[in-house]
């Protein structure tokens, strides 16, 4: 019996409508990444485990597909894991590669591998598919795109600058007007750890105050409350939970609060810089917000962290993020690497561009026409035809085999391909070429040269 | 203590310019695809292991890459093989995916799932990686890419003629002239198998006649011999050894040993039909030969069978390869969908480019102007210019940080910056650009306007 076929959960079977909206997508941001400077690496799906695990955090490893080593795996499997059934203990003794996790530890891995080969600041970017083994859901993958735009090697805040610009440049050219690029900065939320004495607790603080947006400033209060921050504390940053204004009038909200703390001053000047800058260079269609409740994976970041919201109205998590962390590559062996980079939400953006209806109709469009068969003494007339169009850049095809004229039309139908040509007896006498527009029904007989100059224009 | 960061054997970083020169080739080949009327597709890295599973023969079920299951594995593993430690039984209870090995029983498996979406003939194409448990060697790698084209639900030979075009297309936009695309039949094999009695011998008989080129007749011969095939019946076919003159004189060659057999003479008729059509439509630079001992994956093919050789006096393997295989989608339960498919060899493409100097000097060209970084004030003013720049398409950097100009010359240079543009007090002053071009170390102060001209020009 023949299997019914099936894929694994989590990963998707793309359409060729799919694959060309999705190309469209990424080639538009590979478009920007190269106007920007950035050069392009690719790194190989599976790495050494040694290289991915304990990078991601105890739930990471988890999630981190292995690789069954190749042959008798068996032989050097450590006999007491087997023994006692422990099935994390026995991983690494019968599998020592697994699938990419991200690729921001891969980056760092590359940079300290390949550091002599490398111009410092080294500006990449990187698109590659990663996996994770989390529990599937809508709009979550086990296999995904990510689209990554880092710089190691400078502390420059002008790279701050620039990712701003660079999310401005790559949303317009994709037609979605009216994201919203949030900032906020790792110094700005010790800053309020700081004052409020809770330095311990800053995580704890971060973490709930992330969830300001989906749970509202009781449900928050509560939470820090709960972590044994105290009431007093939580007055003293009251400002933050109503912060309003531009961007200007939150920076002088927060500066309050923040002036006895040297870091938090670090960080407001940090945003002050990025947002003068900004203001001097005004972006396309992006507006640059300050959301001091923002914090993504803060452990990682040290400096500025963007987050990307889709336009007002459209239901979405975040679209893209990003942030600055001073030791990315300290993990393999190489100290002082300043690091900035930002990430695009390749699926989400898909699911905003479809809601919005803004992938243009051209993508779709692949062959323009259809040439009838009529058998084969028609088709080589037929074929010489296509052939000259397809050197013309027309994307060409011949029906393959002499079916019934109504089949023909109707597979041109089902591919959305806008012309037939027919060359039957007649044409080929005459040299001529019908050329049929499916939408109208309208038909020319034209000669080779107005079959060109119809089908281009 | 870090670690010292390496990639798993068989596996490959790929720097800017590495990438940049493969997408030259995978865009090129992507274009003509579309030209062609091909459609992508993509498919998942992993699949359900009872997909791949099978399909390759022993052998490469060995050299697939198995995921181990995630979480407590053990759990569901079948007791008697830990027992046994017997690594191969044990598999199917913790593995249940598997890296893809091969494009093409995707495809056959995305046909089947997807048969009702599709429009047949479905002319597809796939630019995805494949793995492989393969011992690296040179040129040989774990992880590379594939890149097909095949068409399903048509036995019309006029895709084996578009085919043949289409190698053509993309060899001559690529700009390596004089590949020879070498074209057999599985029918003409089988044919000569017929005519000398060893039908039961025909993967013996082709495996030994395959190598005619590497080993020579004595060798072939010896190799016959040695399989049981009688002397009388090589005699018989002695022709097949010193076939020699254009494609007619060799078909007129083989019919004279075919004309008994029905087979085989279909065979020819299929490679006349195919030769006349190309007669008809002239390559551009590549040449169709006939080689009667070409065989590749015998088992699969059932007609054509093609295979492209570099031009003469670059020592490479094939660069390409495909062919008919009646029956690609039965192994998943649609019986009676005839396929037939070529595929590029994108690694060795690239090491026949490099050879012989074929890539264009544009395409490592990635930032086309660097400017000088004076400090904050005039980094804004240069990072205007940077930004507009880039809305002229034109790639513009500012180094990020006011390091000694000696440093950023040298940045410009390593990384092939052709052009750095400065700006002083005195350019700010003036609303001016002096514009530096690297290589003859030329100045002119320019307006923006000049600067654009010129760098665009």
């Amino acid at each position: 019996m023949a299997q019914k076929p099936s894929i694994p959960k989590g990963t998707r079977d793309f359409s060729p409508e799919e694959v060309l909206k999705r190309n469209y997508i990424m080639e538009t941001i590979r478009h920007e990444f190269k106007n920007f400077g950035f050069q392009p690496i690719e790194t190989p799906s599976f790495e050494n485990s040694a290289t991915l695990m304990g990078k991601y955090g105890e739930e990471g490893d988890r999630l981190i597909f292995k690789i069954l080593n190749s042959g008798d795996y068996l032989k050097k499997a450590d006999k007491n894991a087997i023994k006692e059934m422990d099935s994390t203990a026995l991983i690494s003794s019968i599998s020592e590669k697994a699938l990419r996790y991200d690729l921001t530890v891969p980056f760092a891995r590359y940079v300290v591998q390949h550091q002599n080969e490398i111009e410092f600041p080294f500006k990449r970017y990187q698109i590659q598919p990663v996996w994770r083994a989390d529990r599937p859901q809508k709009g979550r993958f086990r296999e995904f795109y990510q689209c990554d735009a880092d710089v190691v090697g400078s502390k420059s805040l002008w790279q701050e600058v620039e990712f701003v610009q660079l999310y401005d440049a790559v949303f317009n050219s994709l037609n979605l007007k009216g994201v919203t690029i949030k900032i906020n900065n790792r110094k700005v939320l010790s800053g309020f750890a700081e004052v409020i004495g809770a330095q311990d607790k800053l995580i704890d603080f971060t973490v709930a105050l992330d969830k300001l947006d989906k749970i509202g400033e009781e449900a928050v209060k509560k939470e820090m409350l709960e972590k044994g921050i105290s009431p007093e504390a939580i007055e003293k940053i009251q400002p933050i939970f109503n912060l309003n204004g531009n961007f200007s009038e939150k920076i002088e909200g927060i500066s309050n609060i923040l002036k006895s703390s040297k870091t938090g001053m670090a960080g407001i000047e940090e945003l002050k810089f990025i947002q003068q800058a900004i203001q001097n260079m005004p972006l396309q269609t992006a507006t640059l917000d300050l959301d001091v409740t923002l914090a993504r994976g803060l452990n990682y970041y040290t400096g500025a962290i963007f987050e990307v919201a889709a336009p007002e109205g459209v239901k979405m998590g975040s679209i893209g993020g990003g942030g600055r962390y001073d030791d990315l590559t300290g993990i393999f062996g190489l100290k002082d690497m300043s690091g900035v980079g930002i990430s695009f939400g390749l699926d989400r953006i898909y699911l905003v561009l479809e809601e919005l209806c803004l992938f243009p109709d051209q993508i779709k469009a692949s062959t323009k026409v259809l040439f009838i068969n009529f058998g084969d003494r028609e088709s080589l007339y037929a074929m010489k035809a296509v052939s000259k169009l397809r050197k013309e850049g027309i994307a060409a095809e011949l029906f393959p085999d002499d079916a019934k004229m109504g089949k023909q039309m109707k597979y041109a139908d089902k591919r959305d391909i806008p012309f037939t040509v027919l060359t039957g007896q007649e044409e080929m006498e005459q040299e001529k070429y019908t050329l049929k527009h499916m939408k109208s029904g309208e038909q020319d007989q034209l000669n080779f040269q107005e079959l060109v100059d119809k089908l281009k224009s």
